[in-house]
Protein backbone atom coordinates (compact mmCIF):
# COMPACT_ATOMS: atom_id res chain seq x y z
CA UNK A 1 0.00 0.00 0.00
CA UNK A 2 1.61 3.62 -1.00
CA UNK A 3 0.37 6.97 0.56
CA UNK A 4 -0.40 8.81 -2.37
CA UNK A 5 -3.58 9.61 -2.55
CA UNK A 6 -4.26 10.21 -6.04
CA UNK A 7 -4.22 6.87 -8.02
CA UNK A 8 -6.01 6.90 -11.86
CA UNK A 9 -5.99 3.79 -13.76
CA UNK A 10 -5.30 4.36 -17.76
CA UNK A 11 -4.03 3.22 -20.70
CA UNK A 12 -0.24 4.79 -22.26
CA UNK A 13 -1.10 6.51 -25.75
CA UNK A 14 2.30 7.31 -26.66
CA UNK A 15 5.49 7.72 -25.45
CA UNK A 16 8.29 10.97 -26.35
CA UNK A 17 11.73 10.59 -25.38
CA UNK A 18 14.66 12.87 -24.85
CA UNK A 19 17.78 12.63 -23.54
CA UNK A 20 17.27 13.05 -19.85
CA UNK A 21 13.13 13.01 -19.51
CA UNK A 22 10.53 11.33 -21.19
CA UNK A 23 6.79 12.23 -21.56
CA UNK A 24 4.41 9.85 -21.07
CA UNK A 25 0.59 10.77 -22.32
CA UNK A 26 -1.98 8.31 -21.08
CA UNK A 27 -6.07 8.12 -21.56
CA UNK A 28 -7.53 7.76 -18.10
CA UNK A 29 -11.47 7.26 -18.65
CA UNK A 30 -11.38 9.33 -21.84
CA UNK A 31 -9.14 12.25 -20.53
CA UNK A 32 -5.54 12.84 -21.28
CA UNK A 33 -3.03 12.55 -18.11
CA UNK A 34 0.64 13.49 -19.17
CA UNK A 35 3.26 12.12 -16.97
CA UNK A 36 7.06 13.89 -17.06
CA UNK A 37 9.54 11.70 -16.05
CA UNK A 38 13.07 10.27 -16.47
CA UNK A 39 14.02 8.27 -20.03
CA UNK A 40 15.56 5.97 -17.64
CA UNK A 41 12.18 4.81 -15.86
CA UNK A 42 10.76 4.73 -18.90
CA UNK A 43 12.70 2.47 -20.40
CA UNK A 44 13.39 0.41 -17.16
CA UNK A 45 9.65 -0.25 -17.35
CA UNK A 46 9.52 -0.72 -21.35
CA UNK A 47 6.47 1.79 -21.37
CA UNK A 48 4.97 1.96 -24.47
CA UNK A 49 1.18 2.85 -26.46
CA UNK A 50 -1.28 0.19 -25.10
CA UNK A 51 0.16 -0.35 -21.70
CA UNK A 52 -2.30 -0.55 -18.81
CA UNK A 53 -0.72 1.93 -15.89
CA UNK A 54 -1.83 3.94 -13.07
CA UNK A 55 -0.63 7.60 -12.62
CA UNK A 56 -0.20 8.58 -9.40
CA UNK A 57 -0.04 11.65 -7.54
CA UNK A 58 0.50 13.01 -3.89
CA UNK A 59 -1.89 15.15 -2.49
CA UNK A 60 -0.14 17.81 -1.85
CA UNK A 61 0.71 18.45 -5.62
CA UNK A 62 -2.98 19.04 -6.73
CA UNK A 63 -3.68 22.82 -7.46
CA UNK A 64 -7.64 23.37 -7.25
CA UNK A 65 -9.29 26.18 -9.44
CA UNK A 66 -12.99 27.35 -9.23
CA UNK B 1 -4.17 29.45 -20.26
CA UNK B 2 -1.59 27.68 -17.67
CA UNK B 3 0.84 25.28 -18.43
CA UNK B 4 -0.16 22.46 -16.23
CA UNK B 5 -1.07 19.67 -18.12
CA UNK B 6 -3.46 17.87 -16.08
CA UNK B 7 -6.94 19.93 -15.53
CA UNK B 8 -9.38 16.65 -14.34
CA UNK B 9 -12.75 18.46 -14.06
CA UNK B 10 -14.88 17.03 -11.09
CA UNK B 11 -16.89 18.29 -7.95
CA UNK B 12 -16.26 19.18 -4.15
CA UNK B 13 -17.52 15.90 -2.00
CA UNK B 14 -16.41 17.19 1.28
CA UNK B 15 -13.60 20.08 2.76
CA UNK B 16 -11.70 19.17 6.12
CA UNK B 17 -10.42 22.17 7.46
CA UNK B 18 -6.91 22.00 9.96
CA UNK B 19 -5.10 25.22 11.12
CA UNK B 20 -2.90 25.19 8.41
CA UNK B 21 -3.85 22.46 5.79
CA UNK B 22 -7.64 21.74 4.00
CA UNK B 23 -8.05 18.41 2.40
CA UNK B 24 -10.58 18.75 -0.19
CA UNK B 25 -11.89 15.48 -1.73
CA UNK B 26 -13.16 15.68 -5.66
CA UNK B 27 -15.26 13.09 -7.59
CA UNK B 28 -13.73 13.21 -10.91
CA UNK B 29 -15.56 10.86 -13.19
CA UNK B 30 -16.37 8.13 -10.09
CA UNK B 31 -12.69 8.24 -9.29
CA UNK B 32 -11.79 10.44 -5.82
CA UNK B 33 -9.20 12.93 -6.29
CA UNK B 34 -7.81 14.25 -3.12
CA UNK B 35 -5.78 18.00 -2.70
CA UNK B 36 -4.01 18.97 0.26
CA UNK B 37 -4.07 22.90 0.16
CA UNK B 38 -4.09 25.49 2.72
CA UNK B 39 -6.89 26.19 4.64
CA UNK B 40 -6.35 29.74 3.60
CA UNK B 41 -6.69 29.14 0.28
CA UNK B 42 -9.72 26.59 0.90
CA UNK B 43 -11.83 29.48 2.74
CA UNK B 44 -10.58 32.18 -0.01
CA UNK B 45 -11.88 30.03 -2.35
CA UNK B 46 -15.20 28.94 0.04
CA UNK B 47 -14.55 25.53 -1.22
CA UNK B 48 -17.48 23.47 -0.19
CA UNK B 49 -19.66 20.44 -0.77
CA UNK B 50 -20.50 20.33 -4.58
CA UNK B 51 -18.74 23.04 -6.24
CA UNK B 52 -17.88 22.67 -9.82
CA UNK B 53 -13.57 22.78 -9.81
CA UNK B 54 -10.38 21.59 -11.69
CA UNK B 55 -7.63 19.20 -10.04
CA UNK B 56 -4.76 20.78 -11.28
CA UNK B 57 -1.60 18.68 -12.02
CA UNK B 58 2.20 19.55 -13.45
CA UNK B 59 3.14 16.59 -15.79
CA UNK B 60 6.63 16.69 -13.58
CA UNK B 61 4.49 15.36 -10.43
CA UNK B 62 2.89 12.21 -12.02
CA UNK B 63 4.76 9.02 -11.13
CA UNK B 64 3.46 5.98 -13.33
CA UNK B 65 3.02 2.30 -11.78
CA UNK B 66 3.07 -0.29 -14.30
CA UNK C 1 -9.50 31.19 -9.33
CA UNK C 2 -6.38 29.02 -8.43
CA UNK C 3 -5.53 27.28 -5.17
CA UNK C 4 -1.85 28.45 -5.39
CA UNK C 5 -0.60 31.02 -3.01
CA UNK C 6 2.27 32.32 -4.90
CA UNK C 7 1.60 34.36 -8.04
CA UNK C 8 4.55 36.13 -9.37
CA UNK C 9 3.60 38.63 -12.45
CA UNK C 10 7.04 38.65 -14.70
CA UNK C 11 7.89 38.95 -18.26
CA UNK C 12 9.78 36.04 -20.40
CA UNK C 13 13.33 36.62 -21.14
CA UNK C 14 13.96 33.20 -22.92
CA UNK C 15 13.03 29.47 -23.97
CA UNK C 16 14.86 26.78 -24.51
CA UNK C 17 13.59 23.61 -25.95
CA UNK C 18 14.72 20.21 -25.47
CA UNK C 19 13.00 17.37 -26.52
CA UNK C 20 10.72 16.89 -24.06
CA UNK C 21 11.41 19.77 -21.59
CA UNK C 22 11.40 23.40 -21.65
CA UNK C 23 12.92 26.10 -19.54
CA UNK C 24 11.77 29.59 -19.32
CA UNK C 25 13.69 32.32 -17.85
CA UNK C 26 11.33 34.81 -16.34
CA UNK C 27 11.76 38.78 -14.86
CA UNK C 28 9.76 39.05 -11.88
CA UNK C 29 10.48 42.65 -10.52
CA UNK C 30 14.13 42.52 -11.12
CA UNK C 31 14.83 38.83 -9.88
CA UNK C 32 15.11 35.77 -12.19
CA UNK C 33 12.50 32.94 -11.91
CA UNK C 34 13.13 29.82 -14.14
CA UNK C 35 10.24 27.09 -15.01
CA UNK C 36 11.13 24.46 -16.33
CA UNK C 37 7.88 23.10 -18.45
CA UNK C 38 7.36 20.48 -21.00
CA UNK C 39 8.23 21.51 -24.27
CA UNK C 40 4.59 20.77 -25.34
CA UNK C 41 3.40 23.62 -22.84
CA UNK C 42 5.78 25.78 -24.07
CA UNK C 43 4.70 25.24 -27.58
CA UNK C 44 0.92 25.22 -27.11
CA UNK C 45 0.97 28.74 -24.96
CA UNK C 46 3.45 29.88 -27.66
CA UNK C 47 5.76 31.30 -24.90
CA UNK C 48 8.05 33.82 -25.89
CA UNK C 49 10.47 37.20 -25.05
CA UNK C 50 8.69 40.19 -23.93
CA UNK C 51 5.67 37.77 -23.17
CA UNK C 52 3.94 39.02 -20.00
CA UNK C 53 3.28 35.89 -17.84
CA UNK C 54 2.65 34.64 -14.33
CA UNK C 55 4.50 32.46 -12.48
CA UNK C 56 2.42 29.74 -10.32
CA UNK C 57 3.66 27.74 -7.43
CA UNK C 58 1.79 25.77 -4.39
CA UNK C 59 2.63 26.76 -1.29
CA UNK C 60 3.97 23.26 -0.56
CA UNK C 61 6.60 23.27 -3.17
CA UNK C 62 8.54 26.42 -0.93
CA UNK C 63 11.75 26.17 0.72
CA UNK C 64 12.86 28.53 3.37
CA UNK C 65 16.62 29.32 4.08
CA UNK C 66 17.31 32.28 7.31
CA UNK D 1 25.55 26.44 -3.86
CA UNK D 2 22.33 24.88 -4.36
CA UNK D 3 20.84 23.34 -7.64
CA UNK D 4 17.16 25.03 -7.12
CA UNK D 5 16.91 27.82 -9.38
CA UNK D 6 14.78 30.12 -7.79
CA UNK D 7 15.75 31.85 -4.59
CA UNK D 8 13.76 34.84 -3.56
CA UNK D 9 14.70 37.13 -0.68
CA UNK D 10 11.89 38.46 1.76
CA UNK D 11 11.10 39.06 5.18
CA UNK D 12 8.40 37.09 7.70
CA UNK D 13 5.22 38.53 8.19
CA UNK D 14 4.11 36.21 10.53
CA UNK D 15 3.74 32.06 10.88
CA UNK D 16 0.83 30.30 11.76
CA UNK D 17 1.46 27.12 13.83
CA UNK D 18 -0.73 23.75 13.18
CA UNK D 19 0.21 20.62 14.64
CA UNK D 20 2.26 19.39 12.04
CA UNK D 21 2.36 21.93 9.41
CA UNK D 22 3.28 25.78 9.76
CA UNK D 23 2.17 28.27 7.05
CA UNK D 24 5.08 31.24 6.72
CA UNK D 25 4.18 34.28 4.73
CA UNK D 26 7.09 36.11 3.35
CA UNK D 27 6.73 40.17 2.33
CA UNK D 28 9.55 39.26 -1.31
CA UNK D 29 9.84 42.61 -3.06
CA UNK D 30 6.03 44.02 -1.79
CA UNK D 31 4.69 40.73 -3.00
CA UNK D 32 3.06 38.17 -0.63
CA UNK D 33 5.40 34.48 -0.90
CA UNK D 34 3.67 31.73 1.11
CA UNK D 35 5.12 28.14 2.54
CA UNK D 36 3.67 25.17 3.88
CA UNK D 37 6.85 23.97 5.85
CA UNK D 38 6.82 21.36 8.48
CA UNK D 39 5.80 22.95 12.27
CA UNK D 40 9.09 21.06 13.65
CA UNK D 41 11.11 22.81 10.85
CA UNK D 42 9.55 26.21 11.77
CA UNK D 43 10.38 25.73 15.28
CA UNK D 44 13.99 24.62 14.63
CA UNK D 45 14.94 27.85 12.69
CA UNK D 46 12.88 30.16 15.17
CA UNK D 47 10.98 31.60 12.17
CA UNK D 48 9.45 34.33 13.22
CA UNK D 49 8.20 38.32 11.94
CA UNK D 50 11.11 40.03 10.71
CA UNK D 51 13.21 37.50 9.92
CA UNK D 52 15.41 38.01 6.78
CA UNK D 53 14.75 35.28 4.74
CA UNK D 54 15.17 33.39 1.14
CA UNK D 55 12.18 31.67 -0.29
CA UNK D 56 13.76 28.64 -2.34
CA UNK D 57 11.76 26.78 -5.07
CA UNK D 58 13.11 23.80 -8.12
CA UNK D 59 12.44 24.99 -11.69
CA UNK D 60 10.27 21.72 -11.64
CA UNK D 61 7.56 23.41 -9.33
CA UNK D 62 6.53 26.63 -10.90
CA UNK D 63 3.67 26.90 -13.80
CA UNK D 64 3.37 29.21 -16.25
CA UNK D 65 -0.25 31.22 -17.06
CA UNK D 66 -0.14 33.57 -20.01
CA UNK E 1 6.92 -1.20 -10.98
CA UNK E 2 7.27 2.20 -10.11
CA UNK E 3 8.62 5.03 -12.33
CA UNK E 4 9.64 6.90 -8.50
CA UNK E 5 13.75 6.37 -9.08
CA UNK E 6 14.25 6.79 -5.28
CA UNK E 7 13.01 4.27 -2.76
CA UNK E 8 14.40 4.44 0.61
CA UNK E 9 13.95 1.26 2.64
CA UNK E 10 13.67 2.03 6.66
CA UNK E 11 11.66 1.83 9.77
CA UNK E 12 8.48 4.39 11.14
CA UNK E 13 10.35 5.82 14.32
CA UNK E 14 7.29 7.94 15.21
CA UNK E 15 4.23 9.71 13.84
CA UNK E 16 2.27 12.97 14.52
CA UNK E 17 -1.00 12.96 13.53
CA UNK E 18 -2.58 16.52 13.06
CA UNK E 19 -6.17 17.16 11.96
CA UNK E 20 -5.82 16.88 8.15
CA UNK E 21 -1.72 16.12 7.76
CA UNK E 22 0.40 13.70 9.48
CA UNK E 23 4.33 13.40 9.74
CA UNK E 24 6.17 10.01 9.52
CA UNK E 25 9.83 10.46 10.67
CA UNK E 26 11.94 7.36 9.70
CA UNK E 27 15.17 5.70 10.28
CA UNK E 28 16.79 4.90 7.00
CA UNK E 29 20.01 3.30 7.59
CA UNK E 30 20.80 5.58 10.38
CA UNK E 31 19.87 8.76 8.56
CA UNK E 32 16.44 10.24 9.56
CA UNK E 33 13.80 10.93 6.41
CA UNK E 34 10.97 12.44 7.50
CA UNK E 35 7.76 12.70 4.85
CA UNK E 36 4.50 15.07 5.45
CA UNK E 37 1.50 12.38 4.14
CA UNK E 38 -2.06 13.19 5.04
CA UNK E 39 -3.92 12.19 8.02
CA UNK E 40 -5.70 9.86 6.41
CA UNK E 41 -3.10 7.78 4.95
CA UNK E 42 -1.29 7.46 7.82
CA UNK E 43 -4.43 5.51 9.49
CA UNK E 44 -5.30 3.64 6.29
CA UNK E 45 -1.93 2.16 6.23
CA UNK E 46 -2.10 2.31 10.41
CA UNK E 47 1.46 3.26 10.21
CA UNK E 48 3.16 3.11 13.79
CA UNK E 49 6.63 2.59 15.26
CA UNK E 50 8.65 -0.18 13.99
CA UNK E 51 6.84 -0.32 10.76
CA UNK E 52 9.27 -1.37 7.54
CA UNK E 53 8.37 1.05 5.27
CA UNK E 54 10.09 2.45 2.00
CA UNK E 55 10.27 6.11 1.40
CA UNK E 56 9.53 6.80 -2.10
CA UNK E 57 10.39 10.30 -4.05
CA UNK E 58 10.45 11.16 -7.83
CA UNK E 59 14.08 12.53 -9.18
CA UNK E 60 12.69 15.84 -10.29
CA UNK E 61 11.75 16.51 -6.48
CA UNK E 62 15.67 16.30 -5.55
CA UNK E 63 17.94 19.45 -5.09
CA UNK E 64 21.81 18.71 -4.99
CA UNK E 65 23.71 21.05 -2.67
CA UNK E 66 27.58 20.80 -3.75
CA UNK F 1 19.28 26.98 7.73
CA UNK F 2 17.03 25.15 5.60
CA UNK F 3 13.64 23.93 6.49
CA UNK F 4 13.55 21.09 4.16
CA UNK F 5 13.79 18.35 6.59
CA UNK F 6 15.99 15.55 4.44
CA UNK F 7 19.51 15.79 3.74
CA UNK F 8 21.44 12.80 2.60
CA UNK F 9 25.13 13.30 2.20
CA UNK F 10 26.27 11.45 -1.03
CA UNK F 11 28.59 11.59 -3.88
CA UNK F 12 28.24 11.65 -7.32
CA UNK F 13 28.40 8.69 -9.36
CA UNK F 14 27.75 10.25 -13.10
CA UNK F 15 25.56 13.06 -14.53
CA UNK F 16 24.25 12.83 -18.18
CA UNK F 17 22.89 16.05 -19.52
CA UNK F 18 20.04 16.88 -22.18
CA UNK F 19 19.56 20.04 -23.73
CA UNK F 20 17.57 21.26 -20.77
CA UNK F 21 17.52 19.01 -17.93
CA UNK F 22 20.36 16.72 -16.29
CA UNK F 23 20.25 13.46 -14.59
CA UNK F 24 22.91 13.15 -11.36
CA UNK F 25 23.00 9.53 -10.43
CA UNK F 26 24.48 9.75 -6.24
CA UNK F 27 25.53 6.97 -4.18
CA UNK F 28 24.07 7.83 -0.36
CA UNK F 29 25.73 4.98 1.63
CA UNK F 30 25.30 2.21 -0.55
CA UNK F 31 21.89 3.39 -2.28
CA UNK F 32 21.59 5.25 -5.26
CA UNK F 33 19.56 8.52 -5.42
CA UNK F 34 18.55 10.24 -8.43
CA UNK F 35 18.18 14.19 -9.17
CA UNK F 36 16.56 15.82 -12.51
CA UNK F 37 17.65 19.14 -12.65
CA UNK F 38 18.36 21.63 -14.81
CA UNK F 39 21.45 21.19 -17.63
CA UNK F 40 22.42 25.31 -16.36
CA UNK F 41 22.38 24.37 -12.41
CA UNK F 42 24.73 21.00 -13.17
CA UNK F 43 27.30 23.36 -14.93
CA UNK F 44 26.47 26.12 -13.20
CA UNK F 45 28.04 23.89 -10.10
CA UNK F 46 29.99 22.00 -12.13
CA UNK F 47 28.58 18.35 -10.67
CA UNK F 48 30.77 15.99 -12.30
CA UNK F 49 31.99 12.36 -11.00
CA UNK F 50 33.29 12.02 -7.33
CA UNK F 51 31.93 15.15 -5.81
CA UNK F 52 30.80 15.46 -1.93
CA UNK F 53 27.19 16.37 -1.99
CA UNK F 54 23.67 16.61 0.02
CA UNK F 55 20.20 15.33 -1.53
CA UNK F 56 17.75 17.93 0.23
CA UNK F 57 14.21 16.88 -0.48
CA UNK F 58 11.13 18.59 1.25
CA UNK F 59 8.86 16.65 3.20
CA UNK F 60 5.83 17.21 1.52
CA UNK F 61 7.23 15.49 -1.30
CA UNK F 62 7.84 11.54 0.17
CA UNK F 63 5.71 8.68 -0.36
CA UNK F 64 5.70 5.91 2.04
CA UNK F 65 5.18 2.39 1.11
CA UNK F 66 4.76 -0.23 3.58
Amino acid sequence: MISARNQLKGKVKFVTLGTVMAEVVMDVGGTEVVAAITRHSSEAMDLKEGDQVTAIIKATEVIIQK
